[in-house]
């Protein structure tokens, strides 16, 4: 197990990894040469340095991107919280292994493996209005399950989540992390009704009211209100990090697995982009107070890592003429005046 | 030739084609039925019904998409209204021969075809602050050019250009189309300081009033303030619209190339799509007058189609999810409560 334990798992976040300075630098002087006026290729020129610093050379690529999606069910679900029953996590996961669904496609255009994990979806985490989501026991095998997914060699890691109920949880997640009122955070999530939001609200003003009173760890955050897909995304992003491996996160309530350890401590987001902002409108306050600019604005609000796998081909493109381009002295083109 | 005459290019601008209505329904239809809640791939879903309807079947593909690009340099540069020297046009022309530009990278990763086409190069357009740009005959065969790089068969054409100096004349275009002052178009281009900015306004300025008297057709402006390679991209994208192939235009000198058309005739963006919007200051006004929603806003302003080929991507990731994934029924996934 990469965090044996709860004190691994918070050490880790206490020890957090920086990148290449000397690459950053590398790659930074290397596109004041290419061919182009400096800083034309604006956003791509920033994603390349970016790739750079983490993956520690000049001319940074991906031969092995991964899609790591992971799939939970939600015991808050039996509140009527969500447009969908709850057994659709687990349709859609068999839909995912049929390649039928939206990142099956998408990770396949962006030239990422995708990688599926279902975390014990034949039992839900506790109705999370009346009991913590997950004793420490869970919590940490989630964590876990999600930092097994990461390893030494991958150049690019997509997080995506697919759970029934999760946005409930996502909005909880937001609201212990940075405050606000639930109606700050909560949203319609896969399509509930102006009716179903309101009841939403209520559900999660009734869990923050219950959990008031715990500690606002990262990891008590994560265990009380959040759930288990969550938890892995937490786990394999911080995986990640140690592992100096770039992260693009997808929506809202992938961000949310975030939130509860930025709070502590901010510098966890250094090596995350945001691969767009959804259009659960939570997200846009979360992106803002994780400190991230979306990469893309699609009005997308499915999950499954899929507006973050159409960014990773944005990234693609950043490498490419990075990589690719010559140099105004190679090409023999006349620099600016 | 496509358009023998001025009298055939202004038939062509009249008689304009209409995207297959029953191909955009089907395709409509079948977004409602895949594996996902109802419009949660947002702006994916919309490019998939756009480009149902523009090749007229359910399922769109790309299997051929071409990324034109046009270069033509300008007199007006004698008036020091651009960052670079005249003869970096031709020097980037050879940089796309030779595959170290951007827009080789750019539209490797986007999968296209890449067409580069110079127009006559030596022999700069007139100074328009004081002539006409283009006779008639070079303005039809400048059209023309543009024209003959889209052919039956394409299935996505993205517009590029390059020339230096017509970021001075994308500002003149815009303003006797759409009206508005100098200062309201002119910006930075390639990367001038303020006082250029000055001095690019004053140029174009100048250049309107000396064009106030004459006929503001999309033909006449084209080709008094216009340049060989804009007057190229509006060729290319009529004989699109022509053909029925999607358009994806790149940054507000290609999006200026469409302004005199748009002016008289504001359908004529029907079966374009902007693929960015670029940090050159008139091109969000422009997109707005053109009635255009940029895919991707990444702070570019290089020109060469390298928004549009990035945006390309996003585009194969729409028609990959809508062409791919399962509906509710095939993948037995319970629908919506």
């Amino acid at each position: 197990m990469i965090f044996p334990s709860l004190a691994a798992f918070e050490a880790a976040l206490t020890g957090l990894r920086h990148p290449d300075a000397a690459a950053e630098a590398a790659a930074r002087a290397r596109q004041a040469q290419l061919t182009k006026p400096a800083g034309s290729l604006g956003r791509l020129e920033e994603i390349a340095i970016f790739f750079a610093g983490w993956q520690g050379r000049e001319r940074p690529r991906i031969e092995r991107g991964r899609a790591a999606v992971f799939a939970g069910n939600h015991g808050v679900t039996i509140h009527g919280v969500s447009a969908f029953p709850a057994s659709v996590t687990e349709q859609m996961v068999a839909n995912f292994a049929g390649g039928g669904a939206a990142i099956n496609a998408l990770s396949g255009t962006a030239g990422l493996e995708l990688r599926v994990v279902s975390l014990d979806l034949d039992r839900p985490t506790a109705d999370f209005t009346a009991a913590p989501a997950m004793d420490e026991t869970e919590c940490l095998a989630a964590l876990n399950a999600g930092a097994a997914t990461v390893e030494r060699g991958l150049d690019l890691l997509v997080l995506g989540e697919m759970g029934i109920g999760n946005s409930t949880a996502a909005a909880a997640l937001c609201a212990r992390s940075f405050g606000g009122s639930a109606t700050d955070w909560v949203g319609p999530g896969t399509g509930i009704d102006a009716e179903g939001v309101a009841r939403k609200s209520r559900v999660v003003t009734r869990a923050l009211a219950f959990h008031d009173h715990a500690s606002r760890t990262a990891f008590e955050t994560l265990r009380r209100v959040g759930g288990r897909e969550i938890a892995a995304i937490a786990g394999a992003a911080l995986r990640a990090r140690q592992l100096g491996i770039p992260v693009l996160l997808d929506g809202f309530i992938c961000g949310s697995a975030i939130a509860p350890l930025a709070a502590g401590n901010p510098a966890i987001t250094a090596h995350c982009l945001a691969g767009h902002c959804s259009a659960e409108p939570g997200h846009a306050r979360l992106l803002d107070r994780l400190g991230l600019d979306p990469i893309l604005s699609l009005g997308m609000r499915l999950g499954e890592g899929s507006g973050a796998a159409v960014a990773a081909s944005v990234v693609r493109a950043a490498l490419a003429a990075h990589g690719g381009m010559a140099t105004f002295e190679e090409a023999a083109v006349a620099a600016a005046l």
